[in-house]
C-alpha cells in the first residue's frame, strides 16, 4: 500500500477540544474559531454536541453556535448526538453529519454511559435511522480501540466487534480512536485492520491522542495502511480527562506540518491554521499545545 | 527491510541536553544523572564535552564529572571533542568514544565554527587519528542533515558529501541529526539513505529533535530503513537554541515508550528511566519535557 497523496482532516477542536477545557468559552469565540478554521482550509469541522447541559455545560450553547457560524460551501459541519433526544435537538440546526459513538472496551462503556457496548449501539439504531432518512450523514466514533483506562490493552477483536455493530445499524464511516493515547504504531495498525473488516478504507479515519507523544508516529503507521482521513484538534485543544495535565488530541498544526513535509496535500494553509490556534489559545491565555505551532510562532516573533 | 527487533539508545542528556540549559547544574547532579541512566539500562551515555569554558561554561566541570561517575562494565561513555586541544584534555579521562562533528550546511558551519565544512573535517583529522591510535572509538555527529536555520532545506547530496568526508578521516560511525527538528519522515529517510552510501546500517544513528513534534514519526521512518541506533535526551533536556521556548532533543522516555509498544527491545527499564528524568527535572524545577513521562508521572500520582 503506498502512502496516500491527499489527506482530509476533521478538526474536532470546537467540540471534542473545548468540551474538555475548564475555561468557559462564549459562543462568539467558538463561532470565531470555526470561521478561522474554515478560512484556513479545513473542510470538516466538528462543531458542537447535543448532550444534556447537566453533563456537558460547555456545549449548552449548541443552537447559538450552529446558528452563528457562516457556513461555507464544501465544508461539512458535524455534531455529536448521544441519543434520540440529542438528535432531535441537533436536526433543528441542520448539521451535515451526526456523530454517534461506541467504545471497544466494555468497562469504558459501562463507566462512561452506564450500559454495555451492545446496548449502546442498540440505543443509537433509531438515531442513525432517523438521520439517514433525513439525508444526514452518520459517523461512528469508536473509543478505546487500543487501550482503556479501566481495562488496559484492548484486543483487535473487540474493535472488529464494535465496527460490525456500527456497520449493522447503518453507520457510514468510523473513527478509530486511541482515546487515552497509549497506542504505538503496530497496535494502531491492528486496530485499523480490524476496522477494515467492516468498513472500506475511505470510510475509516484515525483519531490519535498525543498523551504519550505517539500521535504522529501512529498517523504515519495509519498512512502506510492507506488511511487518508484523520481527526485532530487545533492548538491541541482538549487535554486528557484520564491524565491530569497531560496532552489530549493531537494538534492539527503538528499533523499538517508532518503531512506537508511528506508532500501530502491537505488543502490547509498552515499559516492561517497557526492563526486559528493562536486565536483560541489567546482566549484561553496559554501557548498552543502544539510543538509545530510554538516553533512557528517563535519564528514569527523572530 | 523489516523493522529491527532491538534498538540501542545513546542518551545525550548529560552533554547535549545540559549544555543547552540555562540553570547551572553542579557536577554532583550530573554524576547522579549518569548513575540513574545506567541504572535504567542505558548502555551508551554522552557525558560531557571538552570545549573551551569561555564558549560552553556548562561543561567546564568535565574532568570532575568523568572522574566522579561510577563506570559500569558494558556501558560506553562518550564525550565531545571540538579539536586537538579538547581531545588532549579528554583523553586524560579515558572516554570510550569521542565525538567529532560536522555540518551538512555550509552556512551553519561558517556561523557555528567559523570555517567551511571541508576545513572543519580537515581540522578533525588529527583528532580522529590520535583517538584511533589510542584505541578510542570515534563517532561523527552530522548536524543540519535535513534543514538549517540559515540555509533552509538541505539536499541529501550535502549529507552524502559530509558523510564521505567523515569516512575519509576514519570516523567509525555517524549520527544523522535533524538539529532544528524540521524533518519529516520522507526527508529524514533521504538523509539516511545518503549517509548509507558511506556507512553501514550498523554504524548510522538517528538523532531527531522534537521542535516540530516530528521526532517519533521520523524515528519510525528510520526504523523502516533498518536504523537501530538512536540518540535522545532524558526528560527532553536541552531545548532548542534556534527557537526560544521550543522543544529540542526528543525525550528518551517518549522514544522508549514507542519502541517497547512496538515490541522492540531496548534493555531499558522505563520506570527507572522516568525516575532519572524526574531527578534532573526536579533539580531544574520543571516538568520533564516528555509527554510519556508526564503521563506516566500523573498515573503514578493517581
Amino acid at each position: 500500500m503506498s502512502i496516500p497523496s491527499k489527506v482530509q482532516l476533521i478538526d474536532v477542536g470546537p467540540r471534542d477540544g473545548l468540551q474538555n477545557e475548564k475555561t468557559p468559552v462564549p459562543a462568539e469565540v467558538k463561532i470565531g474559531l470555526v470561521q478561522r478554521l474554515q478560512e484556513a482550509g479545513l473542510r470538516e469541522i466538528e462543531v458542537t454536541s447535543y448532550v444534556s447541559p447537566k453533563w456537558v455545560p460547555q456545549m449548552a450553547d449548541n443552537h447559538e453556535v450552529m446558528a452563528g457560524i457562516a457556513r461555507q460551501a464544501g465544508v461539512r459541519y458535524s455534531v455529536l448526538t448521544p441519543n434520540l433526544k440529542g438528535y432531535e435537538a441537533a436536526v433543528l440546526d441542520q448539521p451535515d453529519e451526526i456523530v454517534v459513538f461506541g467504545s471497544a472496551s466494555e468497562a469504558f462503556s459501562q463507566k462512561n454511559i452506564n450500559c454495555s457496548i451492545a446496548e449502546s449501539i442498540e440505543r443509537f439504531a433509531p438515531v442513525v435511522e432517523a438521520a439517514l432518512a433525513a439525508g444526514i450523514r452518520v459517523r461512528g466514533a469508536m473509543s478505546c480501540t487500543v487501550g482503556c483506562p479501566y481495562e488496559g490493552e484492548i484486543a483487535p477483536g473487540r474493535v472488529e466487534y464494535l465496527a460490525g455493530l456500527l456497520k449493522g445499524i447503518g453507520v457510514q464511516r468510523v473513527d478509530v480512536a486511541d482515546t487515552i493515547g497509549v497506542g504505538t504504531p503496530r497496535k494502531v495498525q491492528r486496530a485499523i485492520e480490524a476496522t477494515l473488516r467492516h468498513f472500506a478504507i475511505d470510510d475509516v479515519s484515525g483519531h490519535f491522542h498525543d498523551t504519550y507523544g505517539q500521535a504522529l508516529s501512529n498517523t504515519l503507521a495509519a498512512l502506510e495502511l492507506g488511511v487518508w482521513n484523520y481527526q485532530s484538534s487545533v492548538a491541541g485543544l482538549g487535554g486528557c480527562p484520564y491524565a491530569k495535565g497531560a496532552t489530549g488530541n493531537v494538534a492539527t498544526e503538528d499533523l499538517v506540518y508532518m503531512l506537508h513535509g511528506m508532500g501530502i496535500e491537505t488543502g490547509i494553509d498552515l499559516d492561517r491554521l497557526i492563526d486559528a490556534g493562536a486565536y483560541i489559545s489567546g482566549f484561553l491565555e496559554r501557548k498552543p499545545n502544539s510543538r509545530a505551532a510554538v516553533a512557528l510562532l517563535n519564528k514569527r516573533a523572530g
